[in-house]
């Protein structure tokens, strides 16, 4: 099988990754087409082999392309090396602490849950060479046109608002520092055969491109929402009028109430917080073990019994949430997938503490954590049980706007001028904290750069410079001279101990208070989708008159229009207000860590240095 | 008086001192050619006025140069704006501290003088731009020839070792913020009319140019030695044989003994620690206000009765020491002239410090304290006295190697191959000090430079993140927002009292470290000088055997030779004695301070998180 090909486009190779690196023009022998996962097996003129992404080629002469044409472009789609494996099983640790959020209004019961103020949606990435939010801007999609519109093959449903890996040349920052020496990341997001259920019509499969091209996974939420909405042909490209004027009444098993409580409406909150742990990554391979994945293991505090999904499984539970919940309920990303990891194990561990701190947000969430779907993922009982549930879930109809058929507030009709201000409020407050959490990453990140890069670097030289004085003035000869040469050399390695101290510190507190915007960050990306989908019902209600008078809708559907504009409001206002009361916690948490490991860090240093001083005699 | 003039070179005006820049080749026309102090007033062809050195300049046609000839070059030749006179005689102070220092041997009484680790020879400049060690290489010296060998030009003695104020463009980095809002530089360098009395033959007229050409201020003291050396035609280039050979018996009331104490040879230390006080620095105006000087009080705590000194005595009071003990002891340079301050307070403060650190480094001198030139700096009565006690320091003929006439060692000679031993022993250990000094030095301003620049910055960011989340936060419309947003904005506040900590910090620790090494690299800029009279002594003695075989010497001057070698060595071993004595002490000393401000430091920063940390409610 020795056709040739030729190079469309520059790749570089990952390091450790057994790739090849190729360039545009570069005519290539290709050595094995049945790697799958979008890449081949080719061999440069050099003679090195190595892979190379599938969409990246065209074969000179095509005798089988096979799923050449099915190109997937997940960036982890990276092979580990075989000196990897060794670490794959490794265990690691997240911090576990005791999270008791103060929901509104219901009670709330005391309950644990892993530390999930360490856990955000976006990479670290997006605080480097983000600034507008949207992690995903670092994937300039390339080659043209294969991040969407390719409906209906079976690789791309899922790698959707993703790039190429060759875009993506990884954070300038990573904020740990290396542990282990070997490269390779896990690959668990490709298409493979386990995952053999058909996708069901109802998904992005019809997608077509979002608006402005900036389809990240940021990004991709809203143009997710609005194409979703656009498969319902009778109507128009602002969706809300579906609900506005459906006539498909709830089913009764799934109302979800409002409560009035004493901040406003609320959700109907569960007696007992649910909650899970995400631990215990293992690796798997497969392709001969030349690419690999990482199963998690999920323990839900209600049965107490693990079960085990990929990324991609979470990112099937994402998608499904997001599309039935995303016009009442912002639903966050998932952590992005080029969370990059220099070294397997930090990738991992990165990985599941993000992954964490999702499913932690949305065990938190009373409506999200009691849905159907959400349920299935955390319990389901064996591969029939998780395949049925899952076409289920697929086929389900009360999604997106309709989502709002099944909430019943139990408070009086809003007017629409209270609909309209108490919207435009929200819009108003989610803007500015974006701004305001945008604010604190780029100085954090900044700061992170300067903790773990010049400043430790001039404490051991300042560490060094003291050490080396007192060689020197051991050499002088002079009697009487060791007290001073000894304490010089203490307060030389105090000074080195500092500068670890100090290259350590952000990890031990600035991490968090990165991770905590840095969810924010993504949630608040959310929003502005959420808040259009009211926006866009209130405007279609102000228009009832008009529509009244040209006979497209009824009076009584203007009445209901009304009514259901205020139902709208109210699931706003419960979810904002379950914002708020989740974001009081959390900053006041994430602020107290913050500052309490500050205060230790601070009183370390000067502990230390009191030590040193003491060595020096007093004249 | 409209005469034109060329300019020979280029010359960039100091903002706020009156000047004018001017380019080469430009024409220039003469408005007042009286100023005096070696400037002229000129006007370019923009109509702009101000002050251009007059040997900048060549005039067309020249009815009068008058003191043209007689280029100054000091630096500081500025002028005062009429606003900086309202702060001319504010008194600047200095922290007094105790001092101690543990004199080898001697008795040492306990007694006070002003804190002299803040003290130092070397501007901050040359931390900056002069790896070398010789802080006056920032002065290329231009135009040429100005800088030596104007013999007999009253205006020359004292610009000898200078650049021009052109070819120093002042350090990027003041160890001080500004303070005050104008500028304005002391004028106390140049020759007046106070200065009366004619430059007695003795001095450095005769000088030619030293080797290497950089003969800088720290240069200085090597190539004026070389230089006095060679004013006696009988001898070779290297100049010890002056006195190896020397008929001339020491006056008895001269003789210096040396003593064998615990650590080896010592001086006689004085029973009673001579000290003074540098203080209270007064300007005064000449030149119908139009230039101004600094005086100084310096108190000695003999006689507790202040006498003023401008500068330039301080300049003629090391010259005189350098001549007189250069050869035997290390005089270190004065405090540079170009120490900067881009603000006159400022700049006072400085040289005051500086020169107070010097002259406690001469009263600590059991030889230099003890000299009649310096008795007569620090305690003469009045003018006359001030005059005739000049006269005579200038025409003392115990002076360079001659010095050693008047050293006797109480202890039997020692032979040659011990001289030599000890001799490199003294210059391993000054240059390996001289390194470790400059590396210290070269990390500790990169660390000032961040301390005051990018890290407040950072933390002023982070403070303003935490407080412009609050105000976010504040608008939220949510109950209970208070205790949250309080705390963030005190958190926010307290990040921004971190940063002004941080940026004012290295005024209260680094900079005695910096300064006290500043002083020793300036000392130890001075051994090679020191130590090369020795190394040619020995090298002398070495070739006696061959002189008196040619019979350039008799076996006589042979034995005399090997004695006064010896003799050497024991002034040269109790001046190294007296350094480590002294540098133990200073080390200890900074080396407490500097920690014991850390240590504060540190623990307010603690202590100020600590608070903000308590704001936050605990769930």
């Amino acid at each position: 099988m020795a056709n040739k090909a030729q190079v469309l486009y520059d790749f570089t190779a990952e390091p450790g990754n057994n790739e090849l690196t190729v360039k545009e023009g570069e005519t290539i022998t290709i050595t094995n087409q049945n790697i799958g996962g979008g890449w081949i097996e080719a061999q440069n003129s050099r003679g090195d082999v190595g892979l190379v992404p599938e969409d990246y080629i065209e074969l000179n002469a095509s005798p089988a392309v096979g799923n050449a044409a099915v190109p997937d472009l997940s960036f982890f789609d990276a092979f580990a090396p075989p000196t990897a494996s060794a670490a794959a099983s490794n265990q690691v640790d997240i911090t576990g602490c005791s999270f008791q959020p103060d929901t509104p209004e219901t009670p709330a019961p005391s309950f644990t849950s892993p530390d999930e103020a360490s856990n955000g949606n976006d990479p670290w990435s997006a605080w480097n060479s983000d600034p507008a939010g949207n992690s995903a801007n670092n994937w300039a999609a390339k080659p043209e046109g294969t991040e969407t519109g390719k409906a209906g093959t079976p690789g791309n449903w899922n790698s959707s608002a993703q790039g190429h890996p060759q875009a993506y040349q990884g954070p300038d920052i990573y904020p740990y520092p290396c542990l282990i020496d070997y490269t390779g990341a896990a690959d668990d997001d490709e298409w493979d055969d386990e995952w053999d259920d058909p996708k069901s019509p109802g998904g992005y499969a019809e997608s077509e491109a979002g608006e402005g091209g900036a389809s990240g996974r940021g990004g991709a939420h809203g143009s997710t929402m609005k194409i979703s909405l656009n498969k319902f042909p009778g109507f128009s490209k602002s969706g809300p009028e579906l609900y506005l004027l459906s006539k498909q009444p709830a089913k009764g098993k799934d109302k979800i109430p409002i409560y009035m409580g004493e901040v406003g409406p609320v959700w109907l909150y569960p007696e007992s917080q649910l909650d899970c742990i995400v631990a215990d990554p293992k690796k798997g391979t497969k392709m001969y073990g030349l690419k690999s994945y990482i199963e998690y293991q999920i323990t839900p505090n209600t049965t107490n019994r693990p079960v085990n999904h990929r990324y991609k499984h979470f990112d099937w539970l994402y998608e499904r949430l997001l599309d039935k919940f995303g016009s009442a309920i912002p639903i966050p990303s998932l952590p992005d997938k080029q969370v990059t990891g220099r070294f397997e194990e930090e990738f991992i561990k990165m990985r599941m503490e993000r992954l964490q701190g999702w499913m932690t947000r949305m065990c938190r969430h009373p409506i999200v954590s009691n849905s159907e779907v959400f349920q299935l993922f955390l319990t389901y009982k064996d591969e029939k049980d998780w395949k049925m549930g899952k076409r289920k879930a697929e086929t389900d109809e009360t999604v997106r706007v309709m989502i709002f058929t099944t909430i019943e507030p139990e408070a009086p009709d809003l007017d629409l001028v209270e609909v309209e201000q108490k919207c435009e409020m929200f819009s108003r407050f989610t803007k500015s904290m974006d701004d305001g959490v945008k604010d604190l990453l780029n100085v954090g990140q900044e700061h992170w750069k300067r903790c773990t890069g010049a400043l430790p670097k001039e404490y051991q030289r300042i560490g060094k410079a003291f050490q080396n004085l007192s060689s020197v003035f051991n050499s002088s000869g002079y009697q009487g001279e060791a007290t001073l040469t000894d304490a010089l050399t203490a307060a030389g390695k105090t000074y080195e101990e500092i500068a670890q101290m100090v290259a350590e510190q952000p990890r031990k507190d600035l991490h968090f208070l990165m991770e905590t915007n840095n969810e924010y960050k993504g949630l608040l990306g959310c929003f502005p989708d959420t808040i259009g989908v009211h926006k866009a019902g209130i405007e279609k209600v102000k228009e009832a008159d008009k529509l009244v008078a040209t006979s497209k809708i009824s009076p009584q559907d203007k009445v209901t229009m009304a009514k259901r504009v205020s139902t709208m409001s109210y699931a706003l206002q419960a979810e904002m207000n379950h914002f708020h009361s989740n974001r009081i916690y959390d900053y006041n948490r994430v602020m107290q860590l913050y500052l309490e490991e500050q205060v230790k860090f601070y009183e370390t240093i000067a502990e230390k240095l009191k030590q040193a001083h003491s060595q020096f005699v007093t004249m």
